[in-house]
């Protein structure tokens, strides 16, 4: 299962909620299972997971009849659905239907609601919830949808609530941390790939298919793809481009797709022959900075701490001016979960944190160097997910 | 230029709009050029474009200092840009900038501003538009940020408008119809990718792979990738899975990536030796249901007329009991764009739409069957961008 239930409760709880309703992909997909494909390839379709608090009724599933056979066909652990709108599916006669298409069939034959809102609201109708405060994701759930939704039960008072899942999931689940290390190892598996390819005229663009190709043949989607050479890696979102790779280049990849729905980000650099003395210079110091994260973070430790460590690292070990606005972010369904490494952060890491912690330095007319690596925070300090280094290689 | 700015302003008049607020990144794109990656890839990032009404001021651009440099390095056509957010970039001493860091060294030269909100608001005063009425595209802004904008200045009559552009964006500018017409095509290659591998004892994930690498391979980035065997096409939006294609099996696609940023989505069936003869006979009905539409389809025709027509061509051709609640829709940056080709649509073809028309037969325990095409409404017809055939494919 995803969903971190107990400190999803325990949120609840704590801001007086009888219920929360997904509204966002990764939130759908968080609390349920649910991949309803339509919302994660669009903006506006809507799929929603009504979650009541213990005691308050059992979780369910808004989907589209459009999209609602996917949930016969992955692994949903929310029982109860509400389908809305009409599709046409039709059933062959005098044929035994596999275990699939007999949970599709009975998908289809539940009542038709009109749309996403009278399917949303049938449900907390049936749950006793037309009354109480109802935390809802404001980031899936369209502007309209909201009103009617406030319009059709003014007895409930609707709070946003996108940040009680945001928070919820910064804890991850052991399923979660197993997608989550597949999914740095591919990114870095992609990158060997697109470093096999790296030689004097290659283009930006010749890595990036190596790296994109390499992430779906690992069964991957992908996402996130910044590859840069030479004075262009100094874009912090460099988008790859027809430039040749020429003697003495910086590459540098800040990539990583979705690996069964969990975000990868991770970054390293290389170098075509040997670089001038300042890149060398400057990655020593950021991969200390880097290290000093590593040897840092474990439960207990506060997030603004490690930034000032961090900071003070890098600028101690050749960058004297480095500066910055964070060291790192959560990553899980979304590529910037909490926690945030920042210097206001009141963060504090606990067990179960998946973290991207980075150290990129820009430099317009010189380069971008940037290593990120991808941990999880154990019972007494962190395991990082990947198994390449972070030194700067020369090909 | 993508944007079609005579069709948006017309609205805008017609809807009384002093300026529209592009926030959801299709629009961003199509009113700009600019492709602010963080809001492609993640939901929440702010990026906008204010499009003031024709003599009420020049168009602007609000970005993250942290995605702004982007807008040097793409062709982008709006010159104004308001920047938010600290994010650090230094700049090499003694070192003579390319064009592209030098315009980079501009924008982060421009003043910082706290947030969006506070950057939009800059760029409403400086235009004169502190009153009046705004459409503001409500997909892609958060909700606390349309609140902070509204109590910002609560002399602006905030309107939804995402409906603005959608219609807006209906009618596609030449430089729109060349980028889907090469996304539509690259999707057909890569369908003649998928098949390559398809033999028996192939998986669907096997053909997914090759598709999507051929996207790729092609400059395009995978999206849609519905491909299925056997009795697992009646899955609308069926996942690939590691069933293996058996004799007999009917293949179905429903596939396109994007190319340019620009979405394709056709749709192929094939099959691994002769299917049964009721797979042969529908899929005929099909295909005579979508030719019906390529000759009906040109300017001043009626979205609903060609539904009711497609209709019965399926149903007279050899599916008589053809059910469905729509035959195609527009597409563009967005997967369905306008119009819906549905039979209460209200719509009426015009030149310069870009259509898929489909006509898609599901039938659990027995087959997924569909033939879907893009085309582009001409001054006197329609013209199709595919090069490849309906025709069921015995691979």
């Amino acid at each position: 299962m995803l969903i971190n239930s107990a400190r999803l409760y325990e949120r609840m709880a704590r801001d007086g909620l009888a219920a929360v309703v997904a509204t966002a992909p990764e939130n759908v997909t968080y609390s349920s299972g649910y991949w309803a494909m339509s919302q994660w390839i669009r903006r506006g379709p809507q799929a929603y997971v009504l979650l009541p608090a213990p005691g308050r009724g059992d979780p369910c599933i808004v989907a589209s009849t459009g999209v609602v056979e996917l949930i016969a066909d992955q692994d949903v652990w929310v029982d109860e659905v509400y389908r809305y709108g009409h599709f046409v599916v039709e059933r062959a006669a005098g044929v035994a239907l596999d275990a699939c298409d007999t949970k599709i069939a009975a998908l289809l034959a539940l009542p038709e609601h009109a749309d996403a809102v009278a399917a949303l609201v049938q449900a907390l109708d049936d749950r006793g919830l037309a009354h109480g405060r109802i935390g809802v994701d404001e980031l899936g759930i369209t502007p309209s949808c909201w009103d009617q939704l406030a319009a059709a039960r003014p007895g409930l008072t609707l709070v946003r609530a996108a940040e009680v899942f945001r928070w919820a999931r910064a804890v991850k689940t052991p399923e979660e941390i197993a997608r989550l290390r597949a999914s740095a190892q591919l990114a870095e598996r992609s990158i060997d790939a697109a470093l096999a390819v790296a030689r004097e005229g290659a283009t930006e663009l010749d890595l990036a298919c190596a790296f994109h190709s390499r992430t779906i043949a690992g069964g991957g989607m992908p996402v996130l793809g910044c590859i840069g050479f030479g004075t262009r890696t100094a874009m912090t979102n460099v988008q790859p481009s027809n430039r040749a790779l020429r003697r003495g280049d910086v590459i540098r990849f800040d990539v990583g797709g979705r690996y069964m729905h969990y975000r990868a980000d991770i970054a390293r650099n290389a170098a075509l022959g040997e670089p001038d003395a300042r890149v060398a210079t400057y990655h020593r110091a950021i991969r200390a900075g880097l290290d000093r994260a590593h040897a840092m973070i474990r439960p207990g430790v506060r997030a603004a701490d490690v930034f000032d460590e961090v900071m003070e690292t890098v600028r101690r070990e050749g960058l004297p001016h480095y500066a910055r606005s964070h060291v790192g972010h959560g990553i899980g369904l979304d590529g910037y979960d909490a926690p945030n490494l920042t210097p206001s952060s009141k963060d504090v890491f606990e067990e179960g944190m998946v973290l991207c912690i980075e150290t990129p330095y820009y430099e317009l007319g010189f380069a971008g160097l940037q290593v990120e690596d991808t941990l999880v925070v154990t019972r007494d300090g962190a395991d990082s997910f990947m198994t390449t280094g972070t030194a700067l290689r020369i090909v």
